[in-house]
Formats: structure tokens, C-alpha cells, sequence
């Protein structure tokens, strides 16, 4: 009798929920909206209904599922299960929700960061499939990260680890809303590359074709200077540059110290493909060590939004299962 | 009846060697001097020597051995037992150092790199006592590291991690002889302090009292920068804070990516003990992020020159031991 566990991954739009079997083959994940009103009960019942939703679908019953993973924003306590708080989702703060889940489907559970769960998916499914260690970083609204050393993900000591947006890419740079100054978020995030941008603009000092845009839309995405930098525009091209460069610090900081087999880029800006990819290759080349052969590769994401579940069925797995 | 495993630690001037206990405890070590001459074979022959000698001095034998744990300096295959080469010992090229003292002894053994091995020592016996992730950083030389992740020492996917001295912490900044710009060893080490002070009393701009040490030594270490600091002397007060300042940078970027229980400063500068710790931790408490408490602490290592030994111990009760 194949047994599965079942991955949760909760946004700020979307509950996803899917299978993860024992060889580490997902299924197809069912989708629901996160419920806006109603508070913290209801986000969790509607996890809690997914995964029932799930188990019918699949013809599964209590018996078949070896434990649930759940993927949250935080911060977290992840030991004791516990989201501190949520900011995207209205009224998730000090939620049990681990022994709300449990509770509600008889059926052990554990927690972890999404972040962390999306890199553990990358790693047992995705681009880091059959390394032992692996980073990703998340570049989207900010730039996250989870850590996957000798087939574990790291936690740290306090459960704040893998914050790689929160390294630090230019000390005494660009000053971060975490109170440091010169974090990889500030430099290479899709919203802090367009702010970026936007400054330039608003001081009347370009040119640039992004002018336009901003005075249009009200701000820039990512998207917008990628487009504008492939138009040729200076400005843009800076931009992206620049957050191409100061991912690549980080991927040598990271090579230095994990020497994991591969980075993997993700999350949304990963959209940008070789865009995004082709630039950080050649300043990690160009800016790594020649001492030794460099042999930690940087790669894109393969399991765009789904890696969030995979993992978090994974920790499960690691959790609960005997494979 | 008591088991012991053996740790022996290759030094550049010295083989130590000594017991520790499935309880982590440590017994006093012995020392006997790298062999100059008779190539890797007399310094093999050495090792092996003095562990028989320390078993015969505890009236141990063979069986009252569960391994043996050998630290020496890289770069190593670490998982072959292999010294590729050792700058500092002549004659150290492609040495298969695991199985001639596996067999020498009649015992498993086990490699693992000095750094490492001297943070696992820290860890098991030292200021990380009781964590479960921690950090080493070796200050000397050069900036070596061990890091320690839920108990385990992190060697990487390819066997080159925990190169913190490696890390860019002013991306773009000095050339370091590994081919990086910016790594924290030419910033934080005892010798490329000196180097950077030496550097600006040559170009004849400074009226530092390290100049008459200069010129009657021909070099200058980091005992005299710290000395001419003390009696207030400027330049060597700019580069002691700056090594200080880019310690801490890195301190940063390990609570970042690691969050471990504690940073640990050692190897030779660390004598200068509270004039290195404190500047250190001034400079992170007020880098580091605010958003959040701070939890990681940075402390002085307590092992000396014992650590390695310990650890390399330490390593071999993890592979070869049932505690």
C-alpha cells in the first residue's frame, strides 16, 4: 500500500494543498482561496478542508497519510508549531496552528517556514534533486532563503536562520527595514530593484523610458525594468545590474561558507529566466575564487509555486516516515 | 570499562595527540614535534608514534580504542583520507594519511580539516558547550572557520566549506590571494592587519609609532598593533577597528544564514581576548538587525591550541562511536 504525506502551503491568496508519496513523487496540488474574513479559525479550517478535499479526492483515508506538513509565512516558532504572526494574512497572530491541524484531522503534523519548505521541494524535487546540499533564494518581494545541508533543512538555533535577504551584500549601504544597512533584500528584490528605479526618476535626474511607466502605473514592477533594460534603457540596465551583482555576492558568500552543491534562484523574479540567470553566472564567475576550482552552480527554480507544498510534505516525511 | 578514541592534530611545529571520552572528556595531550625532514612518511610515522605513546602512557590497548580522529591542515579529500597538500609541512602531497594510520594503528580512522576539527572541539568541549550550532572563526594567519549545524560538523558538497575567512565582506574591496576581492582575511587576519599597517607607513604618510617597530623587525604582527592601540596610536587604532568592523560583518552575515547558538572567535589573535572581543561585539550589536532580538552571542574560544585535537577526536566517536 502506497502512504503519502500530505504538504500545506499557505499565502497570502492561495491554500495549496497536495501529495507527497514515500519515493518522493508529488501529486497534483488542489488550490484554494485564503479566507479573508473570519479571522485565524478560518484560515485554518480552510487548510484543514483542503487536505479532507484532498484525501476524497484521492480516495484516501486517515490510514493512507503518514503525517502533514505545513509551509507558513512567519515568523514562526516552528518547534512548538505556533505562527507569531502573518503580515499578509489578516489576524494570523499566535495561531497553534499545528495542533489546530492535527486536531482537526487526526493526523500528526509539523511546521515549517515556507521558505525553508520551498527550498526542501527545490532540493527533494526540483533543480537540487539528487545533491545533498542546497540554497535557495526567493526573490520576490522580498529575497528569502532556505538551506538544505547533507539532506536536512536548517533551521538555526533560534529557528532565524537561511534569512539570506539579510546577509549583508554592502555594510554600511542601502539601509534595510530590518534595521541593517546594506541587506541582498535592498539590492535584489523585485520591489526594492523598482524602488530603486523610481528613485532615480523622482529626483528628475533620467531619462529613462521607465518615466513613463511610473507616471502611468504609479510604480514599477521587476517586469517593467526588465523589459526597459532589453529596450536598451540605461537606467534600467544599471538596476537590474546591479541586483544581478549583488545576488552573485551572495551566491560567493554562500559558496564560501555551505559549498552547496547548487544555488537555486526562485521565487517570482525567477520568472525572468536566463534574464535573471545569465547575469549572476558571469559575476559569480567573474567575482568567485581561482584558488580552487569553483563548483557550486547557480541555477534557476523548477517547481515554480508547488515547491512550497512538496517540501512541506517532505519535512513531513522526514518527520514521521520510515521510507 | 572507559573507551576512549584518539584525536591527533597535524601542526606545522607540532603533532598533538590525546584521549577523549564517550562523555566529551578530554585528557590531557602530548606533543612531539613535526618531523623536517623524511617527508609525509616521518610525519605519518610521527602521528602513529605518538598515539602509541599515549595509549602506553594510559596503559590502553587496542581494544580499548573506538578510533582514531585525525585534524590536519588542507587541502584535503576529506572522505578519502587524503592530505592533497599541506603549504606549511613539506613534503605533504597526496598523502593517504587516514589508512596509513588506520593500518599503522590497527584502528579506524577518520580525516577532517584543522578549522574543523578545532570548531567540533569548541563545540563538544569549549564555549559551545551545550548548543547545538556554532560557529569558529580562526583568527591567525588566516581567517579559517568551523561550523557546527545540530550537532554536526558542515563540510559542504564538495568538501571546501566553512571558508569563512573566504567571505566578501566589502565586495570588490582587497585582492586576496584566492582570486576574490573583498574577503575578510584581508581585513580581520593577524597578518594582513600588519600588512595593511605596514603598507601605510611605507608610502611615508604616517607619523605612527609602529614605525620605529618597522623598521627594527622588518615586519610588524598583530600583538604590536594592538600594543601601539593601546598607547594610542592612530593608524594602528584605524586598523585594529577595521579588522574589528569586518569581524563583525561577517558575525552579521553567520547570524543571517546560520543563526547559530554562538560565534566563537579563536586561533592566535584571540589571545588579545577582551581587546578583540569587545570592539567585535559593539560593532554587531550595532550592525545587526533590530527587527528581531539579536540571539546569536559572540564569545572567545576557551580550547586553545587543544581544540583541534578534541574535535578531531570528537569526529571519530561520531563515525566510529555508539555513546
Amino acid at each position: 500500500m502506497t502512504r503519502y504525506c500530505i504538504g500545506i502551503d499557505l499565502g497570502g491568496s492561495f491554500v495549496k494543498v497536495g501529495l507527497l508519496n514515500g519515493d518522493n513523487k508529488p501529486g497534483k496540488p488542489m488550490e484554494f482561496p485564503t479566507p479573508t474574513v473570519g479571522g485565524s479559525r478560518a484560515v485554518v479550517d480552510q487548510m484543514i478542508a483542503g487536505a479532507r478535499a484532498l484525501m476524497t479526492k484521492h480516495g484516501l483515508t486517515k490510514k493512507d497519510i503518514v503525517g502533514v506538513g505545513i509551509g507558513t509565512p512567519g515568523p514562526l516558532k516552528i518547534s512548538e508549531g505556533i505562527i507569531i504572526a502573518s503580515p499578509n494574512i489578516p489576524g494570523m497572530v499566535n495561531v497553534p496552528v499545528r495542533q489546530w491541524i492535527s486536531k482537526g484531522l487526526g493526523l500528526p503534523a509539523v511546521l515549517e517556514n515556507d521558505a525553508n519548505a520551498a527550498g526542501f521541494g527545490e532540493f527533494l524535487c526540483g533543480t537540487g534533486k539528487g545533491v545533498g546540499n542546497m540554497v535557495l533564494l526567493t526573490l520576490g518581494t522580498g529575497v528569502g532563503g532556505g538551506i538544505v545541508v547533507d539532506g536536512k533543512v536548517v533551521r538555526g538555533g533560534h529557528e532565524v536562520g537561511a534569512e539570506l535577504g539579510h546577509m549583508l551584500v554592502q555594510p554600511g549601504g542601502e539601509q534595510c527595514n530590518c534595521g541593517q544597512k546594506g541587506c541582498l533584500e535592498r539590492y535584489s528584490s523585485a520591489t526594492f530593484m523598482a524602488l530603486r528605479a523610481q528613485r532615480v526618476i523622482e529626483k528628475g535626474r533620467s531619462k529613462s523610458s521607465l518615466k513613463p511607466v511610473l507616471k502611468k502605473n504609479g510604480s514599477l514592477t521587476a517586469k517593467d525594468i526588465n523589459a526597459a533594460r532589453k529596450a536598451g534603457d540605461e537606467l534600467a540596465g544599471k538596476v537590474w545590474g546591479e541586483a544581478c551583482y549583488y545576488l552573485a555576492v551572495a551566491c560567493v558568500n554562500i559558496a564560501r561558507i555551505l559549498d552547496p552543491e547548487e544555488i537555486v534562484l526562485g521565487g517570482g523574479m525567477a520568472a525572468a529566466g536566463k534574464d535573471l540567470l545569465a547575469p549572476v553566472k558571469q559575476y559569480f564567475k567573474n567575482m568567485t575564487w581561482t584558488i580552487a576550482k569553483e563548483r557550486t552552480t547557480v541555477e534557476l527554480a523548477r517547481l515554480g509555486n508547488d515547491a512550497g507544498f512538496i517540501g512541506a510534505a517532505g519535512v513531513a516525511w522526514q518527520t514521521f516516515g520510515k521510507k
